[in-house]
């Protein structure tokens, strides 16, 4: 390359993202599917059903109308009341339909979050294992994350103590906590969570909670950290409970404080949300009994692993809470759960996760299993491996 | 504010971004309307027409099928190929597909853009007056927007000698150039263009064009910077042309060596770009005979404001040569286009949007009139402002 082109054309250190692994189990899943094989795909966090048909109804009768335009940056108001309403109905919190922006996905509402809560230079601790996105949009944006290493003993909760101790090295501007975890699908207790707001807030840590699998709970209702401080900031999103993954719509409850910036940063970084999506959204929460049938199908799916896999030989596995994720150890079986994920997808047809994505430095002894599809193909998962493992 | 909360409630500097002032006029239009007066709308920028019905169908075709899921980070391969379709019919231009990569509006596109380009401290180069969301996404991302103040005298156009001027005194790692440019309408001809371009990349400034207003060009055809370089980065969108605002789907041409870097960005920043849109978009290009009869809507709107506007006393205007704007000056009123911009709504009915939003320093002096309404607008607000003006 000539100087001039390589000056032009390299891109910056900034961009330079880890690839997702997963990416390689599903390009070689791919491949064995276009040979005429059957795969069962354990391997992405995405609901195989569709949107509640009150929402797709919704969708088709807007575009009925024809003008799809630009709406507020906030997001339309009759969904951003009816957030603020479901908010009341599930969790009796009365909530302010101003505090609610709509973000393209939890994609944008991590963005905005990150940009309006942190500066560029600030410590922002997650918890490891965790969704990979975290630390690179945190990254991309200026911000440094700092890992926190959680594992079984505390169910891979963070504690206050673990945040404290953090804190202490590496004073940080704030923490970010999934419950339902992805990719562990653990769960903390609501006063656990409490605990552990009130502790983050004491000591200045600002602290943001995405709730994206909220609704789909099953050793507890979650409770959502709106309810349990004024001061913390939510991200939640239609693409798990309500199936809605490419319609790219979720939603903040920010703190008062913080809207006025959230919606200036929206006008300027994406104008405003997909207007049929937001259309869908609003109508989505009266599809909920729909919902229900498919989050009854992943509770099922969750027996069928937590009886099924233990019984082939993955003896160290939680019973999960939340989510559609199944994080087993596979120590027992290899050191490198890379090659795990490929000899299983080659010799099993079973695609699933290495741990890798979500742990770069335990994950190794890890695989996550997403169980967002059909009960026989749960069945048929547990055989398939089974069987693999017992000729290894 | 108790110090506690103001330590966790207070927004971040870099989220302190200003408002667009064009905000009130729309503020103070709806209260107009709300009691009962006639407002003609020529503030906002997008159309008033729909997108292609061949793209309503496809979405409504889409929704028949139900699932809506993620796609692949870089966009439906089928889509993409059909922007590298139209470079070859409309630019005669052989662009591989895999340099398409679909983005959430043009807007994800320059996040996309300046985050793969682009270090935290780089300075970058906009013209002004221009796109406000420039300077806002480009600060937001850590970057320095360095401005070159354009003027009536090159038609708003950047020059090679404004831009190595600039580059001397405040050494740039990239320019950014809108060509039909907003909001002036004017256009650069393609060797303008090209050679802003070559002396740009002779320098080691990387080029980013933002071509959204392609498709709208009334004095010659525009041409795209990716005929004139293959190291240049070009941003467009399907809200312009083809009337898809509230769709927020765009795309970018990235040099080949930059493509991985935005692919990994878009899999942890957006997951994947709306899904109907993308179907939508792709379907677009066969409604572009209706997308033409709405394009000489404009043409002959911008024929009755450039033969209106001079006869009632604006006689500093640019014949301009595309998208749907009229920069005009003021002075000759007002010292200060803000209030110029209130009393014209207040008195007149008339709501356009002050130059301040798009020039801070010498915006006081113009205003910006939006042409894509319907031509009998076009007479009533020519009509309107006249006798105001008269009656001043």
């Amino acid at each position: 390359m000539l100087e001039t082109a390589r000056s032009l054309l390299t891109p910056s250190r900034r961009s330079d993202v880890p690839p997702f692994m997963v990416m390689d189990v599903m390009a070689a899943a791919a491949r064995i599917e276009a040979a005429g094989g059957h795969v069962i795909h354990m391997e992405v966090g995405q609901p195989t059903a569709s949107a509640p048909r009150t929402a797709i109804r919704a969708a088709q009768a807007a575009l009925e109308t024809g003008r799809v335009a630009y709406t507020s940056a906030l997001g339309i108001p009759s969904l951003r009341a009816r957030i603020a309403r479901h908010y009341r109905d599930t969790q009796g919190l009365d909530l302010d339909p101003e505090q609610v922006v709509i973000t393209t996905g939890s994609s944008a509402g991590f963005i905005l979050a990150f940009l309006t809560m942190f500066e560029a230079g600030d410590r922002v601790a997650i918890a490891s294992p965790g969704y990979p996105p975290y630390r690179h949009i945190l990254t991309a944006l200026g911000c440094e994350p700092v890992l926190i290493h959680t594992g079984p003993e505390t169910r891979w909760a963070v504690t206050p103590e673990m945040l404290l101790q953090t804190h202490r090295k590496t004073p940080l501007k704030g923490v970010l906590i999934a419950s339902p975890a992805n990719p562990t699908g653990t769960m903390m207790r609501p006063e656990a969570l409490k605990a552990l707001i009130d502790a983050s807030e004491d000591a200045g840590i600002r602290f943001v909670s995405d709730e994206i699998y909220h609704g789909l709970d099953y050793a507890f209702p979650a409770a959502t950290a709106a309810a349990m401080s004024e001061h913390a900031l939510v991200i939640n999103s239609f693409s798990k409970y309500f199936c809605m993954t490419g319609w790219r719509v979720g939603w903040i409850v920010a703190p008062k404080e913080l809207v006025r910036s959230v919606e200036r940063l929206q006008q300027n970084l994406a104008i405003s949300v997909p207007t049929l999506s937001q259309v869908a959204a609003e109508a989505a929460f009266d599809g909920t009994a729909e919902m229900d049938v498919i989050k009854h199908g992943y509770e099922e799916n969750r027996q069928i692993l937590l009886r099924g896999l233990p019984a082939i030989g993955f003896d160290e596995i939680l019973p999960v809470d939340g989510a559609f994720y199944l994080y087993a150890n596979t120590a027992r079986f290899s050191n490198d759960s890379l090659a795990f994920a490929s000899e299983m997808l080659e010799k099993a047809g079973v695609a699933a996760t290495s741990g890798v994505d979500f742990d770069t430095t335990r994950g190794h002894h890890y695989m996550r299993f997403s169980y967002a599809g059909a009960a026989d193909e749960m069945h048929e998962a547990v055989t398939r491996i089974g069987t693999w493992l017992k000729a290894l």
